[in-house]
Parts: structure tokens; sequence; C-alpha cells
């Protein structure tokens, strides 16, 4: 089995430095098109043998050094109660947009195995299609960045309807968020348990916050979720986009590896993370270079990940749909061969 | 003459805190609404009388201790040759977007008096009504950001066309940056020469950019304005939007005044800025807490821009449509009776 992923997320410096891609299965790569030509994105999510299929295309095209579950992070949200559809261009669309009690109150707890039973069928099948060539990660999003879906009713600018609620009505924000803490930990942990052996936690949006409002208003119910994976000894990663003014508390969440966008350079997030394990951050926008310029930066990157605990190469955010898969597929060799 | 901003800006600690709001003239005040009402948003940046006419409503109403001219940073990019509209909800529309030499070829220098009459006799006629009773705050767009409107043709999520260009044709990038660098400081020159005593580059989406990207491909343009406005005595903030992994490259723009957003503390933010002059940096979204925990808020900002060399409040974006004006009054006083 090639385990330098978990190895890794472990702490164990790894040679060659390991490397996946976030939205690895995506619009990028012509066989996830041909899938997608034929169904919707959210069938797609809920059909276990499609999703499980796109979900190792990106391993046997591009080498990657792990596999990461074919879903959406706002699948659990359908699942306790809000209506979900998305709509080209827009993105997400979410109704009603859960903005007081009453509405908090028409969600309920999440029962994975009867309200998302293809997500853990999915699982099921990759464990076994995988044979252990590369290691299966889950994940979900962090309460937070849930929340912001839910109140805004979809993506979102400002997050002005999002702090209202955190400003106007605490008491109402933390119920919504205990409520997501919950369904996030036994949604993580019925992943882990059907055969997930790495977890992300997104929190693409916490990074709006400054500082003392994270560490009020975040950090306790990501803590939360990471004291229950802990329990199952399955490494997590927490990843918040654009969070270089939260490092200081983002350590405090007590993840086994933090993940970094492309924004701040991984020699000075070390400096304030402390010896911490680290994925990332190539700037997705970096793989328009030509591979000369390609080269150097991954360079570089792999320098600076050296100077932490270990390190996972990634980019610092999702894979852009513009970018010709060929150069993700030199990406990966190149951290390969550099590392070597 | 209330000069608490201007001395502000010059590094003098000054009592009580000058303040203004980015965007203070603007939708969130009904006299403005109300203007608004009788014209489209270009007519009136077009139309000195009117747009004089708002820039002066919010010093009257909320008692701010500087005036902003009314205008918008994509003015002088119309007035170089691209097509600029407003649609409602969708932001700006720049068109034919510039991605091309040949598309650059097709623009042209600025004449300020030529091109921008308007500008300059709004300005000329604000010093006249205003009296002295507080400074005038000319503005611009700084040349990263107004290229990325021109590259992408509008607003942009991931800016892949811009980050495109720099990276695949880096000639082409560095001659719109030239040029655009050529045009700011000449439409910031005739601003002041029409009356403007102090000047805000506002550098929106720098931040979307690691260190080494910013150091190479924003930072000597934006050292060429400063130095051109230094020349004039006319101190200048120059304000990066989300720019807090940036810190130790912006300092290096050698502007008078550093304008902070939101995320990063004040305190946390002078650690890698050293002894300088902020403006900053209120969650525009604290304006929905109710009034004791505004007020708390805004004692911890005077106390932290305490440790600066000076402070000038404000807000750390421009202030939401949704805010209730009463509050932007409140907040303004509230900084007053705090700080005096």
């Amino acid at each position: 089995m090639n385990d330098t992923f978990l190895r890794a997320c472990m702490g164990e410096k790894v040679r060659p430095v390991p490397v996946w891609i976030m939205r690895q299965a995506g619009r990028y790569l012509p066989d996830y098109q041909k899938v997608r030509g034929t169904t919707d994105f959210l069938t797609l999510c809920k059909t276990p043998e499609l999703a499980a299929k796109v979900t190792i295309q990106p391993v046997d095209v591009l080498g990657v050094d792990a596999a990461i579950l074919f879903s959406d992070i706002l699948i659990p949200v359908e699942a306790i109660g809000t209506g979900l559809a998305f709509s080209e261009g827009r993105g997400p669309v979410l109704s009603p947009p859960v903005t007081t009690d009453a509405a908090i109150k028409r969600l309920h707890a999440i029962e994975p195995e009867k309200d998302v039973p293809f997500v853990l069928e999915t699982i099921r099948i990759l464990r076994k299609e995988l044979k252990n060539k590369v290691p299966l990660i889950g994940f979900a999003g962090a309460p937070f960045t849930l929340a912001t879906y839910m109140i805004e009713g979809g993506s979102s600018k400002n997050f002005v309807n999002t702090k209202k609620m955190m400003y106007e009505t605490p008491a109402v924000f933390n119920r919504l968020m205990n409520l997501l803490t919950d369904v996030t930990a036994s949604y993580l942990l019925a992943q882990i348990k059907a055969g997930a052996q790495a977890i992300q936690l997104f929190d693409t949006w916490a990074g709006i916050l400054s500082g003392p409002d994270y560490e009020k208003c975040v950090l306790p119910y990501v803590q939360r979720i990471m004291d229950s994976i802990k329990q199952t000894g399955t490494p997590c990663i927490y990843f918040v986009l654009d969070g270089g003014h939260l490092f200081e508390k983002i350590k405090l969440a007590r993840a086994d590896v933090i993940g970094l966008d492309w924004r701040t350079e991984i020699e000075d997030a070390l400096k304030r993370l402390g010896p911490v394990t680290v994925q990332g951050n190539l700037d997705p926008c970096a793989l328009f270079l030509p591979e000369e310029g390609l080269k150097g930066r991954v360079d570089e990157i792999l320098r600076q990940g050296g100077l932490a605990r270990s390190h996972i190469f990634n980019l610092g955010h999702g894979v852009l749909p513009e970018v010709p898969y060929q150069k993700v597929k030199l990406l990966v060799d190149l951290v390969h061969k550099l590392s070597a």
C-alpha cells in the first residue's frame, strides 16, 4: 500500500512528499466530464457507483497519493431538512434560508445510515475498489461554513445575514452551530466507520471573521468535532481558506494537519503555527505557468514544507476547471520527482 | 478648521481620534438615496454639483472628520478607452475585456483636464462649499486592482484571467500595469492640484496574491505612485483589502497611512508593520451589534489604535447598504466621545 499520505498525516517526514489535489475529481478532468455529461451534479453525488468511479479517476490519471470521496459539503445540510439545488453559474441554492429559531427547529439531527446511505455506500465501494492502492479521505464542511450557506441561502459576498445573526441574536446562532456540530461529528464518524481513513474538515468561510469572532463563534465547535474524531485515531486535516490572520487560533483546533491556502507562504505560517504538519499550498492559478515556472514554485514549496513537522503537497484551494489536466499530472510528477 | 484627520495622517497622535467611513456617501444614507432616485450612478459621478452634494451629506449628517470625493475607481479606466456600465446586482461591466497586447494598444494615456474634467470640477466645488470645515480626500484605484477589472471584464471570484496574464504573458501584464501606473499618478496629481488634501489609494484585490507575487507584480507600481504623490507633500493612505499576509511588503509601499481591514487586529498588524500610522478597522457588520456591543468594539479598536504612531478610525471596508444610518452616526459619536 502507498501509505505516504497517512504517514505524513501522522507527522512523519516522508519522501517523496505525498500529494493530492483539492477537487481532484472535477471538471478539469475529461473522464469526469464524460460521467457528468450523463447526470446532474447532485445525482452523481447520490449514486454510489458513479461517485466511486469519479473518485478513482484522478488516482489513475494523475497518480496522486490519496483519493477523496466525491461528494459536496452541503449533502448533510440537505439531509437534515434544508432544500438544496445547484444552478449552473449561480452555485448552491438553499431554501428556505435558516434565519430564525423557528427555521432551526424544523431541522433534525442526522442518522447517517438512514439519511445519507449513499455516502457510506460510496465509501464502502471505494475501499474495495481502491484495494489499498491509496488511502481514502472522507470530508465534511465545518459548522460555521455550513451555517453561512444556510443563513444566506447560498454563496455570499459580505455574509451580512450570517453576521447579523451572530451579533443580533447570538443565542439563535449558537443553537444552529450546536446542531451543525452534532451533525458534522455524527456524519464524519459514520464515514470513518464505513472506511474513510483520514478526514478533511473544510472551513471555507471562517476566514471572513476577525480573531476574536473566530475564537468565540467557530473554534469551540471545531474543537468538539476534532475531539470526536480523535477518539477513532483517524487523522484530520483542517482547512480554512484565507485564514492567515487566524493561525494562532487555528492551531488551537488540535487538527493533525493544517491546510494552508496560497496566500501565506509556509515558512511564514510556521512562524505562527509552530512545528505542525501542513498541507498546501500552490496557487491554483500557478498551473497556468509554463513548466519551468511551475517547477520553480513547486521546488520552493517543497523547501518550505521541509521546515514543517511534515508536509503534504496540495493546491491552496480547489483545482480550477480551466486548467489542462496534463498540467495537473505534470504537477503531481514534479512533486514526486523533486522530493524523491 | 477641523484638521484632526490631516494631522493624524502626518503621524501626530490626535484626540479625539478622527473618523471617516469608507463609502460614507452611499446607499445606507436616506439623503443619498433621494439624489440617486433622480439619476443613475455614472451620471451622478459625472455631474459635479450632484457629486459634490452627496460628498457633503455625510459630513453634515454624521459629523465625520473628512469628506471623500464621490466617484468610482473605474472612472479613469473608462476615460482611457474601456467601456463601462453598472448593472444592478451584477456590479461593473467593462467591455471589451483587456486581455491582449492589441487591446492595451487601443487604450491611451490620461489628460485629466480633458478626460475627467467633472472630477476636478467636483473637487473645486467641494473645496469652496466645505469652507475648510473638514479636509477633502481624493482617491483612485491602484493599478493592480484596476487591471483585474479590465482583464476580467468586471468583478471576479478567482481572478483566473488576471493570473493567467501575469503567469503566461508577463510582458503584456507589465505593459498594462505601466500604463495604469502612469494614468493613476497623473489622475491623482490632477486631483491634488484641483484641491484634494489627502489621497486614498484603494488596492482592493491585491490581497488575492501571495507575497512573492505581490512583491513582483504590484509593489513596484504602487511605489512609483507614492513617490509622485510624495513630491506634493499630500498624505496618502494605502488600503489593501484582506492584505494581512502582505504586511511586510505593504509597508515597503511607503504610504503615510496604512488602511487595515477588519480581519487582522491592529495590535497584531503593528507587530509586523512597525510603528506606522494606521486607519481602520471595525468590521462593517459590527454596525448590526446592539449599542453596548458596538461600544465595546470601538473601545478596543481605540485602545489598539493607541499603540500605533497615530490612528484614524474607519471601518475595515465600505459601509453596507443594509446598515441603519443612525447606527453609523452613533459610531462616529462613540469614536469621538470615547477618545476625547
